[in-house]
């Protein structure tokens, strides 16, 4: 089967033939049908050999296919059922440390298997496979955004577009700290209330500190501390992005208030945002690629030429 | 009567005779019998006049006496009830912005109000209300120490001691980081099974993590990265101490973890408080000067010369 593999520090991803998967006790193999393009892919490349340290590796960890093959000790699935794959789950992280689904097939664990409900275009089920998952997980289930929270969301980007949907439905009033204001447009659409360049513009005085019940940070470049400033007293930051290596924070800002980071979700973090999809509750942006445009696809997203989020769909 | 009055910045606190107070509406007035000396009160003389902007400003905000007067609406406490002021409740900061206990006579709301029981010695009540609420707090209701739990407790000095303590009597498997080995001593007097100079001790390889359930960091200074390495995934570091003015976390450390700031405590800590003591199962360390010491005291505070707390003891 062809996958796309990479093959160490410095060096171009390669599209290779290699063997089929063969399935271990608890796994299934799936025929992949789509596999989303993450930052993280790219970030995984610049670091190198030290996040990808068995060569070669096949990327990908964003996917969605059909069953092909079962291990002995698989159940609650078959052959032919319709499943994404969560990125966080017990097997080791895909695209990483065990091949992910740039490649025909992936050989997945059961135990990280979410149910595609028919109808579910399966671009949107791999894109709600991580880039849904940890931006619902980090804005519902670590920030437990709820009705009559005053909520923001730092970042209008491929997660933070899926947060502060989830955020609107759950009944939050948003607001939208976005530098790019060509994003404000799709911010208001799914039903932000305001859009602001910078974080730092939600409290006019940081001494006095903000109102803020919950801040969720996709972005993570110099805005940890602007979010402790904006949340209340009793309130929650929840990071995600990294985009800084470091954040720095003055120690008496933070008493009374809550900083959690979020990584990954859950299976059943994955089932909801399947069901918001398929009932057009959730409709993030991204676009479609084909199989043999993966390279080039991590190249635009590296260059920052992305809008939304790539997906590529595999033939036949 | 006599009070020791923060003049303003440069100056020496001043023992000056000023009228008594009268209650207002919701307050009562207390015959101060025990008022704590504290860190604070020397940071906010540094701070100056930002700290205290009411000048003359009485100092004091850990306090224990007798109720003498009491207010139209006061409810619940009569003349002759021993009590302890909680210095983070609904009126605004004693020794800050409203007059503190370093006077022979304090108003203070009834709603901060802690009832001291019978028995307990009442520098040791004057002690609960800030040391020991605040410790306790953030060990118990903001950390959740409980049975089961591995927990770090980093300083153990006036407010360690007391969160230590709590920890182990919580039934947690507590483990101490103390420069000073002088105090490992009474950190393993009070149940604590290890004892180590550095936090960054706690954690064989920061980029495994490791395996501690909850730290609580009284002390701030460049600890809050190491407490984060030695928590496991899921666990909770407690930000109590302002050590330093900032502290800056690789932003990666966080994913999977909780970072929470806790200021002060309730009446409700501080009476949970007093009973741990009359049952002598918190006894922190302390030494009893006159109430015209409390100037000597400040000094000895600022320059680091005291182990464990000093009460101030009024006559009569």
């Amino acid at each position: 089967m062809k996958a796309w593999q990479y093959m160490g520090e410095r060096k171009p991803i390669q599209l290779n033939d290699i063997p089929e998967p063969v399935p271990g006790p608890t796994q299934v193999i799936i025929d992949v049908k789509a596999a989303g393009l993450c930052h993280s892919d790219v970030m995984y490349m610049e670091v190198g050999d030290q996040a990808m340290p068995f060569l070669p590796m096949t990327q990908g960890h964003e996917n969605a296919g059909v069953i092909t093959a079962l291990g002995a000790e698989v159940t609650g699935f078959k052959v032919g059922d319709v499943v994404g794959v969560c990125s966080s789950g017990v097997q080791a992280p895909l695209g990483m440390f065990t091949p992910g689904g740039f490649a025909d097939k992936l050989a997945a664990d059961y135990r990280d298997l979410a149910r595609v409900p028919e109808g579910l275009d399966l671009s949107l089920a791999a894109l709600a496979t991580d880039a849904g998952m940890t931006s619902y997980h980090a804005m519902i289930k670590v920030g437990g955004a709820a009705k009559g929270m005053k909520v923001g969301v730092i970042g209008f980007g491929g997660l933070g577009q899926i947060g502060a949907r989830a955020a609107v439905l759950a009944g939050a009033e948003v607001h939208v700290a976005e530098m790019k204001e060509a994003a404000w447009d799709n911010a208001r659409e799914v039903g932000a209330v305001s859009c602001v360049k910078d974080a730092a513009e939600w409290v006019a005085n940081p001494r006095a500190g903000g109102d803020f019940d919950l801040i969720v940070d996709y972005a993570g470049f110099d805005t940890t501390q602007k979010a402790i400033n904006a949340v209340k007293r009793g309130g929650k930051v929840v990071q995600v992005g990294l985009g800084n290596p470091t954040f720095t924070v003055a120690t008496n800002t933070i008493l009374g208030k809550k900083l959690e980071g979020s990584l990954g979700g859950t299976v059943e973090d994955i089932e909801e945002v399947f069901y918001l999809m398929l009932r057009g509750e959730i409709r993030p942006g991204y676009e479609e690629i084909g199989f043999d445009e993966i390279d080039k696809g991590l190249e635009r997203l590296k260059n920052n030429e992305v809008l939304g989020r790539l997906v590529a769909r595999f033939g036949g």
